[in-house]
């Protein structure tokens, strides 16, 4: 039987809210791994309105798992954990969740035989190393793993339900949706927090946070505060209300009044991102996009192929990240290369040119710039970047000082998200005709 | 004056082994966005021998997080936080560090200063938004902030030493450098931890750990452990000793160790990534390298241009995304696409080829594939990818099943590190010959 009867491991308590996060790995505590899991658990919890008030990292010891889970188990409604459920010897979050309840482990047959499925999908005897992955503690539950070995486990701990899942994110996610959220989602049936959040991409921080500052005061509800990111400031609403309704409603309000103060630099909202954006309106547009990159390096099209679909209008990218792939890909004639140098503004221009011209596309932008730390000098600085932007037949370039203090990476993403915030500003209003070439 | 007397604010203990590290922000709490900080400054401190116990994660809520730092201050030797320190309404940082230490906030002066100078070097008058960034708790001192608004702070809380920093990771990474680890390293004089990780690419995490695993046992000094994240299984070594060089003498012994037992696998350790290592390795042989990408759309030029001077060795690459980019930029047959699809073993051949051809390089990667969450088919799934690798004027076709049941980001990693794991095995061990053309 794969599963006990309900009753033997409890139910989550209605009127759930509040609720903790713990990740376990030494990895993780020492930093040498980001644990990614706790944010992502955070965001489901929180649109079912249980709001996760801790997170908290802790290395594979067994005394240290063991306490944290107690006072977990005591604080909060829920608990859900991730990791240290691997093969390894050094995976204990198995024996501290039996420590902590003070029961022992036993083999669970269903899971044997998940563990074999698994390994013979793929062509393969199950490693005896694998089996201790489906020893759980004798009053929890095992969770199915639908796409990798480690079981995860239900149980309660001192009265409270408590979810242990893989630490591979994706498998973590699969169970996450097929194991938990069913329950937390019928459980969390009081009140109701909502969140939505709307990006923006051209101004700063505290320029967008002034104005819908009488917004953000405190006790609000409406809660709305503001993050940055690499040029990337976001508004966060977070809405409580009865049910879903009351607080989307509540939600709606608050983001009409946030876009009509902001205006254009409003780009989108929640999982939206430039790319996709970008990509949404070149297909209602019917038009088609290609990139030249240099400094960036294939970012801007690695950011427009994370949106799947985007075969539709991307039509390719070209990485000269050589002066001579810049002369014979994108056709940049070497005489202005000798003139102006790889990064300026006629060869940012005519990289984007090229690339309309070579890959037969609609718009096209590219980048030349220099992204640190090294190759500065006191006439082009680390951080001075040229995009070129070709739509409808022409062709204009943006000069930018990302600033000599910051990093390769977020000098490579914000000319990366500029160029796709320069397209997005740039496209008429559909519908519209398709330019002539 | 910028700075107060030291005795003022108190010294880090000597024989300081234990941190705790919090991250303020709702949007962590909530997961809108991931906290970065912690991890990095959990590895910064490790490389000192100081262990993060805790990592915990707190809303922008004052009375949570007085909670959290005076727990923190309780039971670590050292508190380091991050975040709400911005200059909107949000921010709270500032004010529950007050509460907790019972003290009233006052501006600080020199922080106005430097604020003013901050907007004056970007042609910009302060807006008067930001002068809350300047309050200090009385008993605090402020810490410059040399590339973005938000000063820390530095104070004791219940005698225990607490560094508050930006949440901006490259602004808090300036601060630890310049006003934390000097003071940590000269504290974390007793015993030290020193953490080395080696990484490999082409086998599965239990495989790993079976060829290690009485390395791996409890209690053992180096502490040995593996972790997996998308085709990489990384081995941690962590060694105890009374200073730097007796613990680096045994994580060097146990690297040794596993190298030998490895073999081949281990691509690099720590920092080194296989775009790094590819690069190493062809600026040894002198040769240039070009990519040809369908689906992982320009995410393995992306990682080979991670690495800065990547331009000495990256011509550029072609991301052809559309088939008739395939056709028009790489040479793709037209009849081969047709007769095969753009999925297929010949076209990832030919596109590699094309590559070699179209930018001269030496070698030439391509792929082409199934990425999904749609367009897969009983016959080509999403996960099926083919990798052609040119070397040496040759060129062989690859095939892989990545899982049908992996999302699509999943897929394009694994993808795009197997085409570098290709490049980097079938190089020859330098010193070689530069090949023929």
């Amino acid at each position: 039987m794969q599963r006990m009867p309900e009753e033997d491991v409890g139910q989550i308590p209605r009127d759930l809210r509040s609720a903790w996060i713990v990740a376990i790995g030494t990895e993780l505590a020492l930093g040498q791994a980001q644990d990614t899991n706790s944010a992502w658990l955070a965001q489901r919890l929180a649109a079912l309105g249980v709001r996760a008030d801790r997170h908290v990292v802790v290395a594979d010891e067994l005394a240290a798992i063991r306490a944290v889970l107690s006072q977990a188990a005591a604080a909060g409604d829920l608990v859900l954990v991730t990791g240290g459920l691997g093969p390894t010897d050094d995976d204990v979050t198995r024996a501290a969740l039996a420590k902590a309840a003070g029961v022992g482990l036993e083999e669970d047959a269903a899971s044997v035989e998940r563990l074999q499925a698994f390994f013979a999908r793929r062509g393969r005897e199950m490693p005896e190393r694998n089996r201790v992955q489906a020893l759980i503690p004798r009053t929890g539950l095992a969770l199915p793993n639908q796409c990798g070995t480690a079981p995860g486990i239900h149980m309660l701990l001192e009265g409270t339900p408590c979810y242990v899942l893989p630490g591979v994110p994706f498998e973590m996610r699969a169970m996450y949706e097929a194991e938990v959220e069913p329950v937390v989602r019928a459980a969390a049936a009081g009140a109701v927090l909502r969140s939505r959040r709307l990006h923006t991409f051209g101004a700063g921080e505290s320029d967008v946070g002034l104005k819908i500052r009488d917004l953000m005061a405190r006790g609000r509800n409406p809660e709305v505060g503001t993050t940055a990111e690499i040029g990337v400031v976001s508004v966060r609403i977070n809405a409580r209300g009865r049910d879903a309704a009351e607080a989307d409603g509540l939600l709606d309000e608050a983001e009409a009044e946030i876009r009509r103060r902001l205006g254009p630099l409003v780009y989108g909202r929640d999982s939206e991102t430039l790319g996709g954006v970008v990509g949404e309106r070149l297909v209602e547009l019917g038009w088609t996009l290609s990139t030249a990159e240099s400094c960036t390096g294939g970012l801007i099209s690695q950011l427009l192929t994370d949106v799947p679909g985007s075969s539709r209008y991307f039509l390719g990218g070209l990485v000269t990240y050589s002066n001579a792939l810049k002369t014979g890909l994108v056709g940049v004639d070497q005489a202005l290369l000798m003139a102006h140098g790889a990064v300026s503004e006629p060869v940012a221009v005519a990289m984007a040119d090229g690339a309309a011209r070579v890959t037969g596309s609609d718009v096209a932008v590219s980048v030349t710039g220099v992204a640190g730390p090294g190759g500065g000098s006191v006439e082009k600085p680390v951080g001075l970047v040229f995009i070129g932007l070709h739509t409808c037949g022409a062709c204009a370039p943006h000069a930018f000082r990302f600033g000599e203090d910051h990093p390769r990476e977020v000098i490579r993403m914000r000319a990366a998200r500029m160029a796709l915030h320069l397209v997005r500003t740039s496209l008429p209003d559909p519908p519209a005709a398709r330019p002539g070439r």
